[in-house]
């Protein structure tokens, strides 16, 4: 595809990613998507014929934005506790968006999986592609007969703790709950599983 | 309000409830509402001018509902242990609706918490009388000083599970889950607080 086409098909993914998590999938209009990315409506079948072909290409983008990020923070920070703990900072650094909009995967898998599960499997991949990594992380810490039950565990405390202040537009939880979780991971890099 | 008219109201309150939880709420219309009541239109704005007047009935009824329900377990359970316990086994009463739906109060608030703050302030109640409870449990504990906190985070705790099973469709997770919910519980009533 010529780079003239690439970018406006990139800003109709990006427009459209945005308004997904602000309003929600079903909540957001081809319409909405349209006026959001600036391109004739007209333009915009020449790229993507519904809005689900555009939510599988949004995410598709964050997938890749997800594995990218993931693959600089295992090349920035050298050991497994400290790549862990940049995952953890995921909560702090997003915190006004969460309590705002909540957990962006979160709340796309939340809203897909009561009628539109065939949709929900896709948007599944970003949750398996942090626990992917998080996997290999427990693994190198030294837990690799428990390294997916811990990513998994760690994944739901997340979710639980973006879940809670969401819904109750607290920050203080959010960091509070956030310090503990970081506890319990440096627990476990000292050798003490019994948190776990 | 006369028997008759309380009776189809409440026949229009509960399967509303019900199409929200399978559907979520902006994806229900007041067409699916008035189908799946067996009202005829009409009728139907004799008690609700708005679907948000009959989310905010929802709410209410599921609400009045939950606080029944806590006050029964608080009767018929003796000590806080047993009745924290009462609590966790909703996780496994209700596996099959989370895999397929996710939980009711999170989904619903998650979904509001977007662009309807207004309302998802009434559905946060739906977590505030269980807060409340909890609080009451863990103060009965021996932990007063800390109920709240700890509250919150069982109610956490319990929301990222449920998102992670529902996300993954995976009915293993939610008991491994629970039962180590449990032992946490026990632990506390043990006082060994070293893993709040």
């Amino acid at each position: 595809m010529p780079k003239k086409s690439e970018r406006t098909r990139q800003r109709i993914v990006e427009a459209a990613n945005r308004l997904f998590y602000h309003k929600g999938y079903n909540q957001t209009s081809f319409s909405d998507v349209v006026m959001a990315a600036a391109v004739p409506r007209g333009n915009i079948y020449y790229y993507f014929r519904t809005k689900d072909e555009i939510l599988e290409a949004a995410i598709r983008y964050r997938t890749e934005r997800i594995s990218q990020m993931l693959e600089q923070w295992t090349g920035n920070y050298r050991t497994p506790i400290e790549r862990l703990h940049r995952f953890l900072d995921i909560l702090s650094d997003s915190a006004d968006a969460i309590m705002r909009y909540g957990c962006p995967m979160g709340s796309l898998n939340t809203e897909l999986g009561k009628e539109q599960r065939e949709l929900q499997e896709k948007a599944e991949n970003l949750f398996k592609v942090f626990e992917s990594w998080l996997c290999d992380q427990f693994a190198e810490l030294g837990y690799a007969g428990r390294a997916h039950e811990l990513a998994l565990r760690l994944m739901a405390q997340g979710q639980g703790i973006n879940v809670m202040a969401h819904v109750h537009n607290d920050p203080g939880f959010l960091r509070r709950e956030k310090a503990r979780l970081g506890q319990w991971l440096d627990q476990l890099a000292d050798g003490n599983d019994e948190c776990a």
